[in-house]
């Protein structure tokens, strides 16, 4: 194998693994969070992730949708299910403003954090869905 | 305690009940489900979730989003986010062919299935969502 055909050969590899790492480009990025938060802070925790979630599916094309449930019974228990339109939109969001604000003052509130990292199967909603 | 004040009491609970199982009129119902399914069979799975998500969020006005993910690494692993505008679009959801042929479809193939309910925080999606 000569050099340039291993230089190719290299850069295929590499190029192969970019691909893995992200999503397909006509496929969202889809997370599940679950977080645990201080009981005694979930109210002020709330406030903080609302005003987050609104801002971000507001503000920027690449969040397709943010969901944020407590399970029932246990209102410290969150969970999130995120979508973005790529990776460079999620890494994008993660230097906003507003998740910079809700990142920092939430800090001391959460307990544990869970990111789950998974592939869409299908994502529907009323007027579309952003992998229907 | 007269048994019109009593028969009054009664009812009083009753309703009470019925309002804390349902939810408030302007907060859809939502849930996640844990699926965990036969290894072998999760191609034919999917195919049946994807036709009953597609069928569900077009046909009935209550059913406003359905989410499906698999965990990364473990494509077994199923994830829903389920949202209904109320316990009633729910009931009736139930009934419809689409979803009695998924679940009759994939009976044997659903290895684990555990429902969690939740209480809604924040669900925005790019052009509105339905908690939003």
């Amino acid at each position: 194998m000569g050099a340039l055909t291993l230089a190719a050969f290299m850069l295929g590899i590499g190029a192969g693994r970019q691909a893995k790492a992200q999503a397909a480009p006509d496929k969202p990025i889809v997370r599940i969070a679950e977080l645990e938060i201080d009981p005694a802070q979930i109210e002020d925790y709330k406030a903080y992730l609302r005003e987050e979630i609104a801002a971000s599916v507001a503000q920027e094309p690449g969040v397709l949708s943010l969901s944020a449930v407590a399970i029932a019974g246990k209102p410290a228990s969150i969970r999130l299910l995120e979508v973005y339109a790529s990776d460079a939109a999620y890494q994008a969001h993660l230097k906003t403003p507003h998740f910079l604000k809700y990142k920092q003052g939430t800090a001391d509130m959460v307990q544990s954090l869970r990111l789950i990292e998974t592939e869409p199967v299908m994502l529907c909603a009323k007027g579309g869905g952003s992998y229907c």
